[in-house]
């Protein structure tokens, strides 16, 4: 079950330059690609003539050609040229899906086309900023539900289980956090403190911590499919910390943003688009490219737990599963996905209300 | 769905060997072995006791022995032996296959065997004629059905997108040619003209034409599993064609035979059978094994499209597929073997008449 | 179909150190551990919060921790501490399995637990006792159900044909075995006598045989899992045989111990815990690392016929098997496995009979 009525991150926008690139979305095969005017555009990747997959084929001043026998589709998904000059049949078209480029991603809208509003998009202008938050990315696939995905990163308590050589460090830490968690209008929002804790291995490596640190992250989930995410640390008992006013010039500062995409597959794939962003040695690109490498290291390893999840899951459906406290986030993210859902298949017609489907502000002083 | 009361080809005859070859067809599992005169034989391969493969057994002077606990099965598919002269328990016996080998095959009927005529096998008397035609061969292993394997046969409009590089050329000319679709009492014959044409890669290499050519595929489905094809080029304006009278003694004179052959092994994967023929420099055997080579590649650009074909149509097979002037020798194909399943679920009594399962004789001149 | 209420084989007890051991057992995933005093834990590999198998965690003092959020389960499946020192929901717990060290085994009881009787453990005193029978073991998966393997074990006429290399040699000599089969109270044992036979390869390896010998095998199947086999030669006609009374130092003399333990791991795949056991050359390691490798050798060949016919028996289920001479100690193996289940599904309460669940005690003079 996926909410349909949503833009998904198709790809990156670097991932679609001069060959079609194919993809499964929400179970659909598509096909993306630019127009001549370099305009993204995503069609089902069939062709309409023998079924051949489009993305075989080849971009053409005119759209997309199936590498098959020739047929041509413009960025609309209608057939525009039969070789030979012959008549183009009636019923000539392949399905084509609203898409648009913002923020250094494809995203596509697999639902009702009607209700594809561009201003409902999740914003990440840190993509755009790369004076400040200078970044990497990756598509990493996963055998595992959007679901799971989702849930791993709704309970950071997990951090200091499968992440204790990177992102995580001690254990404890992570369950003495101090946490705050807040629904949002279209999902939910919660906010971490480690007070004068050991910094985590990813920390000291990026800027080299001695002592302890006040450490914070912030997560917000912007449903169905995007959390954004601001880490940090700095030296101990500064007083920093309780203003959120972190100074990037000071040497014992840390600070980061991870940026994710979850874009389902199938019903049991995921598509992870995640970036790291350096926010606090933004002018060495070596301190950027480490961070993405610990990072890519993290993900490797929720990758590893997610897929046997999902495996015991599919297996030993019926078993009882119980709730633990650091549920809560992972909850009220499930609860907004299944309200979306609801209203997918229980409206007579979709809309959209800006009360629900706004993006809480976040919270401002980086 | 399949046509059973057909011959069909179970391997190349230099395939059967020392050893038992075990391969599927029709979806049935079935093992080839010679008996100790060389004759060919095809049983089920299944041993009737324990149901081990017999391919995996032996070949021996009085048939094929089990490897597992040593049965003994002969041509006919009766047990002739239990190890230790125990008495051969009644009903100790495989399935046998009514098998012939012709023309370099081995051809097996899968069908009722009453009705193995061998009167009706296809002919093709090429693969004898090694002065004329010497020919190197390939069974090719295709994940996509046989009907989409014999479409492709059938609309050669592909050759100026999946084989650019090789045997098609450019695109425009085949889009061009001039065709002519003939039904036959049991398939489809069509014939193509390129005259005045750019010849393709593969027409260059073997003879070093320098200009244009006149060319000419001439390609004839035999119902319901081999495409035999003649194909070649001469220089442009010489009015040889006209007649279809070329002379291989000529410097730009180019001819090629190819033999398709088209063995379901389930209903979503295929055998390919193939040959290719010099007709044009018979007396060297690297100008063989070129077009051998370069055919091979051909092919293998027509596995990546066939394969990648059956998945989509196989995922989304409720699609509207449109026809386009391209599909005619397609659909009278596929409506030849349509008429034959018909015949075969329909008939109470399967019967070969004699004007529909003659090949049509070949176009004479060359 | 399993027999569940029984011991089975879940590993070796090498094979359970420090990490946790994860294993499908009769189609369940479980986790094999060590608690703090060495003691083994075999618990159902799924943590009840979200579903993560234990074997990706680490054992801890109190028991393993599950590797995603750090719950901790104690030997017996109950949760014993969630992270943060909060409360343990009510009903956090997994299931726990009865298992037990012996003879070199970790053994686990899949079924009701209150029907878990230590003392009807197979026992294999030979595993204990590295003076007389030096051993090593192995465990090997097979794509085959557990059934065909013991199938394998029940009719050695196979040793002709499939293992000709190593331990079968000259099929004939199988052939004309006298062969002797008792019906025991759980299972069956027969005995084979092949005098003055040319001795098999590995035989011949291991003592150096000149010319030929007297050889037995002796076979005693345990239902539902276990296989003890005992196997031996002696030079020709020296009428010790009779006696049973061999004589290891004697130099023409070779004795083995095979131990098989046949586990399925679901309907269609087997784990084979196997051990061959030095009896003629124990103050040798070489010999016994010899040896072994030869029955490794040996179980790889079982291992492809195997699966080949597990293959052909799931797509052809309904066609005829015929039985043979050689069948029936197989057939009587089958039915002991028959009645166990029949006498689980029947049956209003298990019980144990003491007639039939006792070893028949092994032929002595060993």
């Amino acid at each position: 079950m996926f909410v349909r009525n949503a833009w998904y991150i198709a790809a990156w926008s670097d991932e679609v330059v001069e060959r079609p690139l194919g993809r499964r979305i929400l179970g659909e095969p598509v096909v993306l690609f630019r127009d001549s005017a370099g305009a993204i555009a995503v069609l089902q990747d069939r062709c309409c003539h023998r079924g051949a997959p489009l993305s075989l084929g080849d971009v053409v001043p005119r759209g997309i050609q199936c590498g098959y026998h020739g047929l041509v589709f413009d960025s609309a998904g209608q057939c525009v040229l039969v070789p030979g000059d012959h008549k183009v049949p009636p019923g000539a078209r392949v399905r084509a899906y609203p898409a648009v480029e913002q923020d250094a991603f494809v995203w596509v809208w697999m639902g009702d086309p009607e209700h594809a509003d561009r201003s409902i998009l999740t914003q990440y202008p840190y993509h755009n900023d790369s004076r400040n938050w200078p970044h990497q990315h990756q598509t990493l696939h996963l055998r595992s539900g959007y679901l799971l995905v989702l849930d791993n990163l709704m309970d950071l308590s997990h951090l200091g289980y499968v992440h204790k050589g990177t992102v995580g460090g001690d254990a404890t830490t992570h369950v003495e956090a101090k946490m705050r968690t807040v629904r949002t209008p279209n999902g939910v929002r919660f906010e971490r403190w480690m007070l004068d804790s050991v910094p985590p291995p990813t920390y000291v490596k990026a800027v080299g911590f001695k002592g302890k640190v006040d450490r914070w992250q912030e997560i917000e989930f912007v449903a169905p499919n995007a959390v954004i995410q601001w880490n940090g640390a700095i030296g101990a008992g500064t007083g920093v910390l309780r203003d959120w006013k972190y100074d990037s010039a000071r040497e014992d500062c840390f600070s980061m943003r991870l940026f994710h995409g979850i874009t389902p597959e199938t019903e049991n794939s995921t598509f992870y688009f995640w970036s790291s962003a350096n926010g606090y040695n933004q002018n060495d690109p070596s301190a950027t490219t480490q961070l993405f490498e610990e990072i890519a290291r993290t993900f490797e390893q929720d990758k590893v737990v997610l897929e046997a999840q999902q495996q015991r899951l599919l297996e030993l459906p019926d078993g009882p599963l119980v709730e633990i406290h650091g549920d809560a986030a992972r909850i009220h993210a499930r609860r907004a996905i299944d309200r979306l859902i609801a209203k997918e298949s229980g409206a007579m017609r979709y809309e959209h209300r800006a009360s629900e489907d706004q993006t809480a502000p976040l919270k401002p002083g980086e």
